[in-house]
């Protein structure tokens, strides 16, 4: 079913709370004013796509450990972000999301105060954006708190920006600023205690999905892809699946201020900024939606990925080299 | 991305076995013939939906100690089962499956043999059932395999059958038979070495697709659900939907041989049979797809779930009762 359990079952071995967590999402989806489709509560959602639309779906895992801490991250901020990254995913095809299922697989002896926050911050984040809660599952986690996330969304049909539409030539664009969600990792893990207010970028990253709904409506993208595993990462993949190669100018790149500045523009993931490409001859204006356009760099037929140094010197831009924070 | 990973970049902390799975995964999905819509590699699978339907999706975990366990399933058969689970939710809707997306987290020491006839498993499923394979998400498991399965499929709009369409006088009939899957469980708990081919129905359910579909097409049933958690607990999720109680024969009931035949066919879960209502005048027939349909019981106004025993005493039937394996 949509929102369901095998523990949803009377048997005794469910802690009570993994049953309350069920019906607390049955409820927050119930309570939601209902869009097209219906089906909460049973074996499959049913969910009406806007005529003329096409379905977008990602899924995304957040597990405990490998994407956060619970000593690092709040509650709703794990929320908040496990949701982000679906969104993001679909403000990088120029779409627009309408449903997130949720399947969680919780340790027996999370407090339910936990849950809650987390689910709090999970649906405020689609509250923002009008996303539904649809639908689920739920487990007992035999370690760790475990979650999946699905987002469904549409597009107008053909309409969807790929990773594939850069050719040589194409101008190279970033939005916001880059490295600020690992600048922020660099000093959890340095042991400082942070006010997550003042890290929003890392704890409550806003997907750029009415940046990423212009792009593709005014035709400026040619290619796009979001920035979740890093610059140098995700250029990559989108010059491979485009068979091109890039150039990229180390001293145009948004970073923030900072001794590993550079490091953590090329390789810091979980920024979710839009990276993408647009014609030599396009005009793309210098804020979109509120958030700053830059220029970095270049598409080249050549299949290389170049970075261009402030003293002329031009090295391979190598993929990684930030480490995840769990490794 | 549709099919994606953290771990595709080139950190030194991820075992090299999966980056081999994400493109095992990446072949195995580009192999697939292509479907309408595109989207694999980039951020979000676009499917396109056939016209005048509307979108299915359900959501399944299958944890390692939850819902399997190595040491009693082959992990073709972990993957089958994964599988299986969606695909017998589309089918209690009357909809048909189109993609699947499979999200992965494997522990560091996990044998690529395993992975391998995993995958294999699962994808053998899909084949027979023409389901493609569009995307999903891979990671590290902090702690044994979990894998979240989703399934995207359709139903011609306004059509699809819910739980809550069951009106008094209507008859519940089942298809195939209950209790096989417990049975087979109880006999691995009893350390009994077991040939999956003879105990096929815990090992490699068949979702009743045709079946249900048919169901839908004919008009056949009013409300209809699968049987994942148990008669007594599908039952009651149906009734309450639908707003009603029901009287069930335990005489008439589709059991196994067997000491436990009639605790076992009431609260043994995961046969993925299908539990449907019909009007009282609907002739049924009594094989549909090559599977044999069963009355069981009738739909009441007065909304408690009776159980009727071969010595004429009534009494409640209760959901549950049937023990996880995992308790």
């Amino acid at each position: 079913m949509a929102v369901k359990s095998r523990a949803a079952t009377a048997s005794s071995n469910v802690p009570v709370k993994e049953l309350q967590l069920i019906e607390r999402i049955r409820r927050a989806a119930a309570q939601a004013r209902p869009r097209t489709g219906s089906g909460i509560g049973d074996d499959s959602a049913v969910l009406r796509i806007p005529r003329g639309e096409e379905v977008l779906v990602t899924t995304d895992f957040s597990l405990e450990g490998i994407h956060f801490r619970r000593a690092w991250h709040a509650p709703d901020s794990v929320g908040h972000r496990c949701l982000a990254r679906g969104l993001s995913d679909i403000a990088a095809m120029g779409g627009t999301p309408h449903w997130v299922f949720l399947s969680l697989a919780l340790p027996a002896d999370l407090s339910q105060r936990w849950v809650d926050a987390f689910i709090g911050g999970f649906l405020k984040l689609g509250r923002r954006y009008s996303v539904q809660l649809a639908g689920g599952d739920t487990a007992q986690s035999p370690g760790g708190i475990l979650a999946d996330v699905i987002v469904v969304g549409s597009v107008p049909l053909g309409k969807a920006v790929f990773r594939s539409g850069a050719g040589a030539g194409d101008v190279i664009y970033v939005t916001g600023t880059l490295g600020a969600s690992v600048a922020t990792l660099q000093e959890l893990g340095n042991g400082r205690k942070l006010r997550s207010s003042s890290h929003r970028r890392h704890f409550y990253p806003d997907p750029r999905l009415a940046l990423g709904r212009h792009l593709r409506e005014k035709q400026i993208a040619t290619a796009m892809i979001d920035t979740s595993d890093g610059l140098s990462t995700d250029l990559r993949h989108l010059c491979e699946e485009s068979g091109v190669g890039a150039v990229v100018e180390a001293a145009a790149l948004p970073a923030l201020p900072g001794d590993n500045r550079l490091q953590f523009a090329l390789h810091g993931g979980e920024d979710y900024e839009l990276l993408f490409t647009a014609a030599p001859n396009r005009r793309v204006p210098g804020k979109i939606a509120g958030v700053p356009i830059t220029r970095i760099g270049e598409i080249t037929r050549r299949r290389q990925i170049k970075l261009q140094m402030p003293d002329g010197e031009s090295r391979p831009m190598l993929p990684g080299g930030w480490e995840h924070f769990a490794g």
